[in-house]
């Protein structure tokens, strides 16, 4: 455990609202608190005071009342930090925030940097750096499906997961380091049969996370969708009509109606983001100013591409667009939805003759709607949920979305692979355990067994102030 | 007072930031609390928690964990409310918060309306309405002024002064009533000599009150200032300069930042707000779009004039330009200020001449600066400073800012009047008596004695909710 000499200090809510918290976390947080806040009770004593209370008083500035204030109290090691902690919770004025910081700061706190107070956490133990990470996540998670991998990466079931990986792979590698020291005697302490079997059994399970990676990628990023097809084919309406929905849900609860991220649509839990959709949020259809250069790198950012086009088209172009759309995203893993708008202009067989006409191949989806009159929108909205509803992993299955856990279990993967091939090729011991060294190590990387500055830096730099 | 039935919940922090809060309060807080709360200590239980204290646990909706929070518990009537509330501090996600929102309402708690956690304050007697009225204030202040205000009002110093005033008036009140019920025996209670001294007093008191508006609405709302003159005189160059300081210090301290109010600085703790300065923001002089009508808009609109001249402009036409400043603005309570710009392009003597046949009144200044090498600005700013630096009214007085609880204290003083002239003219004591009542009742009105749903709606109605 690392003891930290400075108190740290952040304000901890975003500007505005009604309330504000300040957070003060490290040795002196109790020492400055005492200099800056009067307890209402006059035989309050804050050195006294159990944690996890909450004393009401008044922040002064010498003779100037800032604000009155509850403060909440928190011992090291029972605080988020694992260090002696206080919050300050004052009315929502960015000017009494402000005035707070600095009277802070002048009492011998320093400003903390961003997520400073996770770090802290994170190096007194409180959490692990995965765990750690998850929170920023958690922060960040606007669908159910994002906010529920991050509570479960926080709550340590993907800890869990690397720690077994980890205390199995180090008991072989003590093993047979142990033999390495009996070198010349030729005594086997680790049964190579044993071993074989263990390390497929950590190969496997650290594939299956890695492979859970698209998914847990595609669940924290979001989905990308292009629309793409013909002017007037009514794209700036189906888009509209699956944007408004979502404005109208996201307003519901009073007080919660949130800067909305341009374009994107949540469904059965899954964020799909729409690429490039400039010159389709009008609502009349307007002649699409992309050319087709444009059209392509929109394709190709994809991972789901709608093709809309009408009903009255000809079954021939709509088959040839198509085939384009497939022959340029062959060989990459990307979804063709074919869309047929403006079913409101024809009748039932008209519709029946088309889907007979329009050819789809194996995991395509061919709809029928009318962005107009919202018919057949549920159904579209289906089947992009199906798109990524994947059976492979349950509710409680450990689903990875972090690039660089993805990253270090690609490594811990290639390193027991060389383990596997090096036992059939009877390659010396001290090379095996190198390997297994290494699995350890980057094991170790993803839970902060193993850390560095800079993948600290990496880490914390993209928290926000005041986590 | 008046016991709400309803439980209350909004969120009381501003969407974004590390943390957020969800506030609810009402007689069912608990219940509600404890079926969506599990705390993490087994034996905890929330029923027997005593207030200001904080719990950890999670908030789960059946199955699903949704958050890992504290939980600040207030038993009534030691509580903000008076009720027994909860605080339920959570990850600043606004998903989160929609979640718990959710949950909440689902669990019988109600949305709360703007203000409503403090309207409820006021029902319950935990503050009187002028203190209520300071919450907001408090939370919109971004002065130091504005804050001393209002934080002055909300610990009741306002609150004070009235409460002595309507004491004093109740008693007359009731004495006078006492001799109308004994009417036709003619018996005085009330010691005419001493009711006149004590009116009179009343009125002075008021009277100061009332008048402190002017300032207090200044320091409330800021200070209206129009900068004119003519083309390339260098305004552009003088407001840029004002600003930038500005924006400079509210950056200082880190995760302070606020969306900055276009166009105000801050001097000596009050807020100057510059007038439609659209055309003055670019940091070239451009020569001014607005015509003769719209500048005299803007004079009049304005409680101060920067007229903005240039060294090598002549002296006769700056005097003209001046003199019809205040022509237009005879009569009325404004501030001219004549700045010559450009000092940077001339001597020291052309400075000491011009100085002598620029022309000033009474109030008005003549400043000598040069924008672009910041020289005399803070003379200038210095001046400015002086003009609303009231020596009437000391560190510690009560300044009212409320238009409302100026035209009360309007109505008082008119009512207090007609006593005065009443008892002077010999008319009946009902109509004296109806009079004070009236004066009692304007004074009830400020602190709430006296209320009405209109009343209480204009004012909760600007609170933001969780507040």
């Amino acid at each position: 455990m690392i003891i930290n000499d400075e108190t740290i200090c952040a304000p901890a809510t975003a500007l505005g609202g009604a309330v504000s918290l300040v957070r003060m976390s490290g040795p002196s947080a109790f020492e400055i608190i005492r200099s800056v806040f009067i307890p209402s009770g006059k035989n309050t004593d804050l050195s006294n005071l159990k944690g996890f209370t909450i004393v009401l008083g008044e922040i002064r500035d010498g003779d100037e009342l800032i604000d009155e204030v509850l403060v909440s109290i928190f011992r090291a090691p029972h605080s988020y930090t694992g260090e002696d902690s206080v919050e300050i919770s004052c009315h929502g004025s960015p000017f009494i925030v402000t005035r707070i910081m600095e009277l802070l700061l002048r009492n011998g706190a320093v400003a903390a940097r961003p997520g400073e107070f996770t770090q802290r956490a994170f190096m007194t133990g409180k959490m692990d750096l995965s765990q750690a990470e998850a929170v920023a996540d958690l922060v960040a998670s606007g669908t159910t499906e994002s906010h529920r991998i991050a509570i479960q990466q926080m709550r340590g079931g993907f800890s869990g997961e690397i720690a077994k990986l980890r205390s199995e792979l180090l008991r072989f590698a003590s093993l047979i380091e142990l033999e390495l020291d009996f070198g010349e005697e030729d005594i086997k302490f680790a049964d190579r049969n044993e071993l074989i079997s263990m390390i497929t059994r950590v190969m496997e399970l650290s594939d299956r996370l890695a492979g859970s990676f698209r998914l847990g990628n595609a669940i924290r990023n979001g989905i990308p969708v292009a629309i793409v097809g013909k002017p007037n084919s009514g794209k700036s309406t189906l888009l509209n009509v699956l944007l408004n929905e979502e404005k109208a849900i996201v307003s519901d609860i009073p007080g919660t109606t949130r800067d909305t991220i341009e374009d994107t649509v949540v469904i059965s839990g899954m964020m799909y983001r729409f690429i490039d959709t400039a010159g389709l949020r009008d609502t009349t259809d307007v002649i699409e100013s992309l050319g087709i250069q444009r059209t392509n790198e929109k394709i190709m950012k994809a991972s789901v591409i709608l093709m809309v086009d009408e009903v009255l088209e000809d079954a021939v172009k709509i088959n040839q667009r198509a085939e384009s759309i497939r022959k340029m995203t062959e060989g990459h893993d990307k979804h063709l939805m074919i869309v047929i708008n403006k079913t409101d202009r024809c009748d039932a067989y008209h519709i029946e003759n088309l889907k007979s006409l329009v050819m789809t191949g194996a995991d395509e989806s061919l709809l029928f709607i009318s962005a107009k009159n919202n018919h057949g929108i549920d159904t579209l909205k289906d089947s992009l949920g199906k798109l990524f509803r994947n059976e492979n992993y349950g509710r409680n299955d450990v689903i990875i979305s972090n690039l660089r856990h993805y990253e270090a279990l690609t490594h811990v993967s290639d390193s027991l692979g060389r383990v596997v091939s090096g036992l059939a090729e009877n390659v010396p011991d001290d090379l095996i355990a190198m390997d297994i060294r290494q699995a350890i190590h980057y094991l170790g990387e993803i839970t902060g067994e193993i850390t560095s500055d800079e993948i600290l830096g990496n880490i914390f730099r993209n928290f926000c102030i005041g986590k």
